[in-house]
């Protein structure tokens, strides 16, 4: 096994100990900085990187906020530089997601750290020593505040986009909230509308663990021989257990879980993972600032934009930007629900959002570890080239056809009917939209709103791709995401077919829209009947119902005398039944039920 | 919201502060304890408590192995006495699911810890004065070779079982290797052959918050005037964060996040988590040692049976006695994951062993709190009514008639002709046993082995109280716990419509058994096909097929002859087929894709 330290280079931080930023410049503001829960902080300085260069327009910029142990090198400026926190994945840099051919990047280091920035370990200019235990609670707010000076600075109107992850994600939230017209977009990775429980919890006992070392002093450690470096790297080893997915730890440790590493460190060496979190907490101490940790975890802690959905959406109300949410399977430190949190603030107030829930074994450190660029990257690549602003360039990989990974068939004669049904202007949500192909049809003539809903993350990123809104979302679970009656039309378009739970989600369609739009092969096509009734065999056809019994994608089949009885059994009204024979691309109107292999119902409650 | 201490109550140590345990009895050995990892403890004492009577034969015995803060007191004596660490549940007790009216139970504080039985607070002979830091590193396998001392000391052969949870869980283990011809009945909850490296690292952090705390001293605090309470504390907050699920710490915290409750407690009291905490932290400390703690959490970290299934399979193949193991579905420190690692090793040598992964929100904890003890109590005292030994009178809840939560029809007609198929004294596994009706029936038969695979956890419940052995697992993950061919026949009876994976489900049943007997509905049942032929709706029938095509458990339909086809077209061989009409009850010899409704065949690779 390899004993060097870079094999246990996983996460932003593991990449440099604390050397000078050389490519890092400073600016100072000589205009007091008042804080959101009290106090001021008189002049204050901030440290930032940039990439790439400002068109004339000043409307490609881009801003990186980044994570509780990042700083401003998100990046290499040059070969001769050394690595950023962000380049292990390979997220900036010229033809990369955040493409600095095209975009103008800045990273700032953030208010309240140790790399440069105002922060505790800053001189308090009323006397002249390090502000230490003195510094005051910074919020998000707060630094987010302090980046807008810095934006003003550098004579950029309006962001094309901000992002960033974990805590950086908490900053972009904070930007689309308090500074609606100078965002166009924001993306937010791995982060939520504010920490769990357990989160908090983790948070709590670290900063315990600080606060109680007895080389704390009550933070006024500034002047003495010695740092609570005990403390801090028992937070931060607690941290770096929360950043791995267990899975991700299991391969890391398991196999060679009583062998040590032979590393540096004070700490236990007990155990493969003893000797790495060791390690990791005694690099940490080396670089970074006791006050700071506590600063920007007490920061985290209080970002809360509300426990209640409402709430949330009251919060995020105020934005005006287009929306890309990215979480990850395996992240249980920031999970995936609270993302949907989020989304289902912003659709509540009718933003434009996109979501993926990308799948990933790396936990919360997937969106800074390369195992998963290929789709958060992509995400992010897509949605930056979608977004307003000059144009951008030809788009990245936007889907030409139908792909593989559809599982029903590619040829879509329902959907040239489904638009004629749904009038202009009005808004619709496709549910199971695959790969955006009725939304893009439908973006061609005007809508007020368009949002799609696809499971399949394949998909999900050529939706994306297409410039569409998707949001990842398992059908069988229901539309919690949605209110009573936000759309004018709901669309379901063969996928009934496809669903467990069939009342529920009929029951939730017609909840969510006012007028449904609901197509699926019908089972009691001539053709199929006549499979089983002569053959004995379970029915297949060339259209609608071309899979075997074992494989189908397809695990409920009724006809439209099925559907029609199941619509009046609820007092559901049929508005228009449309019945099609897809293999001669005709409209049935004789007995629809044994001619049709297709069917378009038009229902509302 | 209440600021009372018993706001924060949620696990076994929460119940009690150290005080003495007025009905522990105290026993002495002069003779010396070898220890595993060398070192020798001279004499030794153990404090325990017991329960109900030991009967004339002596085999009523029950042994609970507590886990790393319980101790001896594991119910309460009387009404005057303090409740116990598992009376919040109420496992133990007068017709509890540990019935003391019937079993004999003795509980005694384990080996290193610090309630009485020999640990690092006992006097050192060798010295005249504690231990401390020179205790020796002690191992699963020292703690239950010492409760063995006790166990023949009460003139105990053999137990009728060995419980316990957690690390208690790892005794049980232990005991059930270690000496495999004392004990009938083995009970592993919530437990685990080793820790996950999650696990392990937390820890190995909360080890060294409590190794760098200054007044730890190399543990040699015992005479000095302060202890390592800041360090105890942090590892016990970690550990509190591990045993809750996040729903249940989100329920406890969410709702008034930002204000802390009025305890007393030293530690950061920001936020009600943090209160939470802190309260946790500062009592603990004051009935816990240090040097006990690093002493138990490494034992846990050093048990381990091994990385790999076969090493796991090796480790448990002395053991002869029957086992129950029960994870929770929402215990991320014990995942059940390593519990259905345990089920696999035994029963890739043969053991007797039941398991069930019990719905819970309440995380590691679930063993010790009231929440679930309706299923896990019911499975213990299940398991322990059907064990050898004396009769401990009727079963609990024997089910006599087929229960509702069975999702498919009653009447099993195919069941008697399945007996006929398989010869006495062969190995049956059957693949969706539901209540263990077929395993029951053979079960009177006399088979060498017989075990059912179950996913509805009240059936997994009924087939335990009817003395099956029964796994609970889902069949469209495969059937990785089982090895190739170790079944004479494999069964798989009216479930083949309701799988998702039929390939993958055949593909297994071919590869485990030697025989399999697959039954399934016929679709192409001539009641079936007029209803789709003549009347154009999605059949069902009073039979097989009465289900709605939108709520059916039925997702895939396939005929007699479909089946065939999938048969050849695979190379399988089948060896018979039985056609029945189930209305009728008789069997159908001509034209049996038309005129029967249920298709038994028997097949093989």
């Amino acid at each position: 096994m390899g004993n060097s330290d870079s094999g246990f280079l996983n996460s932003s931080d593991s990449v440099r100990s604390g050397a000078p930023l050389k490519h890092a410049q400073t600016v100072t503001f000589e205009e007091p900085l008042e804080l959101e829960r009290g106090g001021v902080l008189p002049r204050t300085t901030v440290v930032f990187e940039t990439y790439g260069q400002l068109n004339e327009r000043r409307d490609n910029a881009v801003l990186i906020c980044h994570a509780i142990s990042g700083d401003s090198h998100v990046a290499r400026h040059d070969e001769q530089d050394g690595p950023g926190w962000w380049d292990l994945a390979g997220v900036v840099g010229p033809g990369r997601p955040i493409d600095t051919d095209r975009l103008f990047v800045i990273c700032p280091n953030i208010l309240g750290g140790c790399r440069g920035t105002t922060g505790p370990g800053s001189i308090n200019p009323a006397t002249g020593r390090p502000y230490g235990a003195d510094f005051p609670t910074i919020t998000t707010g707060d630094m987010v505040a302090h980046q807008k000076r810095l934006i003003g600075h550098l004579g950029i109107g309006r962001l094309r986009a901000v992002v960033g992850g974990s805590m950086g994600g908490h900053q972009v939230l904070a930007w689309a909230i308090r500074y609606p017209d100078q965002v166009a977009g924001a993306i937010a990775l791995a982060t939520s509308a504010r920490l769990t429980s357990q989160a908090l919890a983790f948070d709590v006992v670290g900063r315990n663990a600080i606060l109680h070392d007895p080389h704390f002093r009550d933070g006024r450690y500034g002047e003495e021989s010695t740092r609570p470096a005990v403390g801090l790297a028992i937070a931060r080893m607690i941290g770096h257990i929360t950043y791995l997915s267990p899975q991700a730890m299991q391969e890391k440790f398991d196999l060679d879980r009583l062998q040590p590493r032979d590393v540096a460190t004070e700490f236990e060496k007990e155990f493969s993972v003893g000797s790495y979190l060791g390690y990791q907490g005694s690099k940490f101490v080396e670089r970074f600032d006791a006050n700071s940790y506590i600063t920007l975890s007490m920061a985290m802690d209080l970002f809360d934009l509300g426990h209640s959905r409402s709430q949330l959406a009251e919060a995020l109300a105020p934005s005006q930007c287009r929306w890309l949410v990215v979480s990850f399977t395996s992240d249980w430190l920031f999970p995936p629900s609270q993302s949907e949190d989020i989304v289902a603030a912003l659709l509540a107030t009718n933003k434009s959002v996109s979501y993926c829930n990308v799948t990933s074994a790396c936990g919360h450190d997937a969106f800074l570890v390369p195992d998963d660029v290929d789709r958060y990257g992509e995400l992010v690549r897509a949605f930056l080239a979608n977004l307003g602003g000059a144009p951008l360039g030809t788009n990245s990989e936007a889907p030409a056809g139908p792909r593989p990974t559809s599982i029903f068939q590619p040829q879509r004669l329902d959907y040239d009917r489904i638009v004629e049904l749904i009038p202009p202007h009005t808004s619709v949500l496709d549910l199971g939209c695959a790969e955006g192909q009725l939304l893009t049809m439908l973006t061609a003539r005007g809508h007020e709103r368009l949002v799609g809903v696809e499971l399949d993350e394949q998909a999900v990123i050529a939706s994306v791709q297409r410039g569409v809104d998707v949001i990842q979302a398992d059908l069988n679970k229901g539309l919690a995401t949605f209110r009573d009656r936000e759309f004018d039309f709901v669309v379901l378009s063969l996928t009934l077919q496809a669903v467990r739970d069939v009342e529920g989600v009929v029951r939730e369609l017609l909840r969510v829209g006012r007028r449904c739009i609901v197509s699926f092969p019908n089972f009691a096509y001539y053709k199929l009947r006549k499979v089983l009734a002569e053959q004995g065999r379970a029915p297949e056809s060339p259209g609608q119902l071309h899979h075997k019994w074992y494989d189908s994608p397809n695990i409920r089949f009724c006809s439209i005398a099925d559907f029609q009885q199941f619509c009046a059994d609820r007092g559901i009204t049929v508005h228009r039944q449309i019945a099609l024979d897809t293999e001669a691309g005709t409209e049935v109107r004789q007995d629809p039920n044994y001619y049709a292999d297709l069917a378009i119902f038009v229902i509302s409650r």
